[in-house]
């Protein structure tokens, strides 16, 4: 077994997969680092999750995570830890604001600014409606799921390595995840995807820990929503997906309390796909309907298109994004 | 009249407003700043805007700008340049990243992180149908408006004054805005409010600075959407707005081809209101509805509720936000 593979395995407990080791007051750098199956490198909302706990460890306590925007600017490798530098933006008083650049091999990889403030839970609060779905109980395991694909004889031979593999990763995975509507299409002609998420076996952490585990959780399956939208299928063919990639990723938090080792509502939408990119919007509720987490990210979505001649010459072969 | 007065009043000529002067390759200074009526500071649609055009001389023409993630730190005057910082995050292939710190009188007060790439039309397209709303024609024109209502004998005497200075700032606008749908609430019970914009007497500008016009726009009502929502009247008492400021402002621009010197159509949501902050989604299309831009943002909203005393040492004065 190459000695690189064994940092490729998603760790069992989430807090394995958010620890950071801090190197200096504003400079951390990571424990573990995985590379989720078929993907180009580390999974995004790892990273994220890492920069959240880096920036969180560089604010007063009184102060709580509202909000972040990243950029993904390059594949991570496993093999290499990430380091973090947290930058003190903005020092207001019921405000503050950190940049938090995460670099490998000299190379900046990721960029995320982030917004902490002191809650005012005495302020109007209003939501849109947690959607109608079944309960998680009523709903699927992944891992019930690819173990029933895999017997099930009418699975062609030729995919049961995949099938086998993913169930592997969903087995060792940190979260539980359970399709709750799929391909829903709303009166106004909008598709959403829907699924019932939580972190398996965790205590009950303080709210600053939960906020990373989600950030972990809102990069999971949240990118496929356009292509799942397109009903793209297989490796070849203008119907196929050639490469899906994230570009950015926003959290605004609305929920200083909430259990991530809970069942979590996730409802998916993608209002614009085109020029080989795709936004998707994101809601997570908890059961009981609190709307905790507004999630928005925008991807690179090529499928097997080939680009026309005469724009060719603009677009050489994509060694980098 | 202070000659800081003369920097305030909102260009009639957007193109005026976008303008900065390149002191060094990636050093740029705005040339004027607008305090809208009742603002804290210079308009964020104008930092915004300029930041974009920074950015964009700082990439070569190939890449077309596809989003933009800022921070508001803090209240620009109007009274001192702004000064932008543009950083070369990350060039690649398909995709370039460029950071931009606005800074005034040595402080940050505003961050955007922002992405080009060659754009892929060949690859496919989808997106939300445009709204069924009456045409621009058949609008009323703020102008008109405003016009309307302090000719109204209807109108309360002390609500002139202000009814006029509105009145003023809407004429000597770069901008045209019509509402076009006022609270509409949609089956599942989500409120939206749409209007109509376009930038007033422009030629037909290249793509790069049409978008540096869209962003200016896309920050014009969208603050307004959850206190709208709300209810929020007058001046004191629980229902009434206290302070209402942007935190951050994404835009993913999804084409390279459109006019803002014709109607477009602004549609407004807020998903989630609390803890005294708000986030809003937003959609722009053309008048023949290609969706053009999507839009977030989320904003400080406080109504005039105090905060319960047993709150209150975690909540100094807010000399700062």
């Amino acid at each position: 077994m190459n000695p690189d593979d064994l940092n490729q395995v998603e760790h069992e407990q989430i807090s394995t997969s958010l620890e950071v080791e801090r190197l200096e007051v504003n400079l951390f750098r990571s424990k573990s680092l995985w590379v989720p199956l078929n993907a180009r490198g580390v999974f995004g909302g790892q990273v994220i999750s890492q920069a959240v706990v880096s920036a969180t460890h560089s604010v007063p306590p009184v102060y709580s995570l509202h909000s972040l925007h990243c950029y993904f600017l390059a594949k991570a490798s496993p093999a290499t830890p990430i380091v973090y530098q947290v930058d003190h933006v903005r020092n207001g008083n019921s405000y503050v604001t950190r940049a938090v650049r995460a670099v490998q091999n000299g190379h900046n990889i990721f960029i995320m600014v982030c917004s902490f403030h002191k809650p005012e839970p005495w302020q109007p609060s209003l939501q849109w409606r947690m959607p109608e779905v079944p309960p998680p109980d009523q709903c699927e395991d992944e891992v019930d799921l690819f173990t029933r694909l895999i017997k099930d004889p009418k699975t062609p031979q030729r995919n049961l390595k995949l099938l086998e593999d993913i169930l592997d990763q969903r087995k060792r995975s940190p979260i539980d995840v359970r399709l709750a509507k799929d391909h829903d299409i709303s009166e106004g002609g909008v598709v959403r995807y829907m699924y019932w998420m939580k972190a398996r076996n965790i205590p009950k952490y303080e709210a600053p820990f939960q906020k990373g585990i989600l950030a972990y959780i809102s990069d999971l399956r949240f990118i496929a929503t356009p292509s799942r939208i397109l009903g793209l299928k297989g490796r070849t063919g203008p119907n196929s997906l050639g490469m899906s990639s994230t570009i950015d990723h926003v959290i605004w938090f609305y929920d200083h309390d909430f259990d991530t080792g809970d069942w979590l509502l996730y409802e998916m939408e993608s209002p614009r796909i085109g020029s080989g990119r795709a936004v998707v919007h994101g809601r997570i509720y908890t059961r009981d309907g609190r709307l905790i987490a507004v999630v928005s990210q925008e991807g690179v979505l090529r499928t097997n298109i080939r680009a026309p001649e005469e724009l060719k010459q603009e677009t050489k072969p994509m060694a980098k994004l």
